[in-house]
C-alpha cells in the first residue's frame, strides 16, 4: 500500500523512502499482512520497524517480532478514538441504546424506565494506557468515580484508585461500568471469565475497546442470559469477525459494533503524524513513541 | 401522589405541608394532570405554584397558567441528564449505533467505515438554556467547535458564537450535529422544515432532547430519506408517543429513544432538591428558582 500522505510523513520527519535493500527503517502499514511484512525484513538492512496499530499479537504469532531489531507501534496514537467509542458503548448500557435502537414501538406509559446516568456511577478501567488515559480526561466532566487496574499498579492520574492485576478481581464489584482498553497478552487472555462476571454486579456494563480475545465469550454469554451482569457493548469479538446466529447477536443487552472504534479514516492522520516524529526521533537517535517490548508483546 | 421525600424536602425547606385550602404554595409534582391542578387551584389561597418538569406545555394549554400567580418550573434542574442523553445520541449518529444494534451480522472486511469521531467536529445547539449549558460542559474535553443558538444572541460561555433564532438558519450548514435543546413556543414550532433541512450538511445528524414539535416530523422523513441530512437521535418526537408503523421506526440512520432523557428516576433527587430551595427561597421572599414567564409560555 503506498499512500502519498505516508511518504509525505516520512519525507516531513527528515527521512527519504527508498527500496527496503537499502532502508535503515521500514514503516509497515497494513496490519493484515505479517508474513509481508517477514519476506522485506529478510532482504532489508533495516533496525527499526514501525507497526501500523496498537496491537501487535498477529505480528507476534507470525513470529515476525525479531528482539535483534527495534520495533514500534502506534499504542496511544488512537487513544481518543478509541476512547470516544468506549463512552459510546457506556452512554449505550446506560441509556440502553440496543433496546431502543431495535423498538418498533413506543414504550409502555409510566414514570418507571431503567435508564441510568453516567453521573454518580462507578467506572473500573481495566488497563490503563492511552485509551484509558483518554476515557479519563473525557470523563472529567462527570460525577464519576474512576478505578483503574493497570499492570503496575502504580497510581494513574485521575482515577480514584489503581491496582495491579492480582487486586482487580476484587474491584469488579464496585462498578456500574467496566471498561477493556489492556492489551491482549498471556496475562489478560480470557481474563474476564466466569469467575469475573460472577463478581460483577447484575446491572453492570462490561465495554471491550480492546481484544476480543480478553473476554471468555462463551462465560460472556452465559453471564449475559442468567444476569449476573446487566449488558455488555462489545467493539471487539472472540472469534472476530463474530459468526452469523452467534448468541450474543441476539440479546437485547448487547450493543455490539464491528471494530470501528478507530476506523482507517480515523487512524490515517495520527498514523502520519507519529510516522513523522519517529522518523526524526529515529534520525536524531533519540527515543522513538510507541517502544514494543518483544518479550512482553506490545 | 404523596411522595414522602417531597414532604421531607419542603420540610427540609422549612415548610409544611398543609391542605389545598390553607397552602401559600402548591408543589406540583404530576405533569400529566394540569386539570387536578387547575381544580386544586379555585380552592386554594396559593400565590406560588412549583411545577415538576421543564417544559409546561401541557399546563399552558389546559389554560392553567394564571398570570396573577408566581410560577417556578424545573427548567435547569435536569440539565446534566438531558445533557447526557444528547451527548448518547450524538455518539449514536457518529458511530452509526441504530445501524449496528439492529445488523445480525458483521460488517464486510476493509478499512472503510464511516463512523466518526466528535473531535474535529461542530456542535450546533439551538437554545442553549440549562441542556444546553450542560453539554456544553460535557463537550468541554473534545476538540469540537460550539456554535449557539438563544433567544438573545448574548454570548453563551464556551460557544465560539453565538447567534439569536433569525441568524440560525445561516449556521445550520456548519455543523456535523444539530442538537435541539430549546423550549416548545410559537416561535420554536417546527421551526425544523423542510428549509432547515435542505441548509444541514448532507452527513449531518439531527438530536432532538427538548420537544417533538419543534421538528415538523413530516419534513424529516423526508429528508432523511431523500438523504439531505445524515441522520437522526430522537428522544421527542410528534406525535408523541410515536404511532406504531411510523416511517422513523424503519430508518436506518434514526436511533429513537422513548423520552427517557430524565427519567423520573433520574428527576426525583433534583426535584426533591429545587423543592427544598425554593421553599426556602419563598419564605425568605427571596428569588425562586425555574421562575415562568407566563408570557412566554416557559
Amino acid at each position: 500500500m503506498v499512500d502519498d500522505g505516508m511518504v509525505a510523513a516520512v519525507e516531513a520527519g527528515g527521512g527519504r523512502v527508498v527500496d527496503a535493500g537499502e532502508a535503515e527503517g521500514i514503516v509497515w502499514t497494513n496490519p493484515r499482512d505479517p508474513q509481508g511484512l517477514k519476506d522485506t525484513l529478510e532482504e532489508s538492512p533495516a533496525t527499526w520497524v514501525q507497526l501500523p496499530f496498537a496491537g501487535i499479537e498477529s505480528f507476534v504469532a507470525a513470529g515476525v517480532i525479531d528482539p535483534r531489531l527495534t520495533w514500534t507501534c502506534a499504542k496511544g496514537a488512537y487513544g481518543r478514538a478509541c476512547a470516544e467509542q468506549a463512552l459510546a458503548l457506556m452512554f449505550a448500557g446506560a441509556r440502553r441504546l440496543a433496546h431502543h435502537a431495535r423498538a418498533t414501538t413506543w414504550r409502555e406509559p409510566g414514570f418507571g424506565s431503567p435508564e441510568r446516568q453516567l453521573d454518580g456511577s462507578t467506572v473500573l478501567i481495566f488497563g490503563a494506557g492511552g485509551i484509558g488515559q483518554a476515557l479519563i480526561e473525557m470523563l472529567e466532566p462527570y460525577e464519576v468515580s474512576i478505578l483503574a487496574v493497570n499492570r503496575s499498579g502504580r497510581d494513574v492520574p485521575g482515577a480514584e484508585r489503581t491496582v495491579a492485576m492480582d487486586g482487580a478481581r476484587d474491584l469488579l464489584g464496585d462498578a456500574d461500568h467496566v471498561v477493556i482498553a489492556a492489551a491482549l497478552t498471556d496475562e489478560t487472555r480470557a481474563w474476564f471469565d466466569g469467575d469475573a462476571f460472577a463478581r460483577m454486579r447484575s446491572d453492570a456494563v462490561l465495554i471491550n475497546v480492546a481484544r476480543g480475545g480478553i473476554v471468555d465469550t462463551d462465560a460472556l454469554v452465559d453471564a449475559l442470559k442468567g444476569g449476573e451482569i446487566g449488558g455488555a457493548g462489545l467493539d471487539v469479538t472472540d472469534p472476530e469477525p463474530l459468526p452469523d446466529g452467534h448468541p450474543l447477536w441476539d440479546l437485547d443487552n448487547v450493543m455490539i459494533t464491528p471494530h470501528i472504534a478507530n476506523t482507517w479514516d480515523m487512524a490515517l492522520p495520527a498514523l502520519r503524524a507519529l510516522v513523522e516524529r519517529n522518523v526524526a526521533n529515529f534520525a536524531a537517535g533519540r527515543p522513538l513513541e510507541g517502544p514494543v517490548d518483544p518479550a512482553l508483546g506490545y
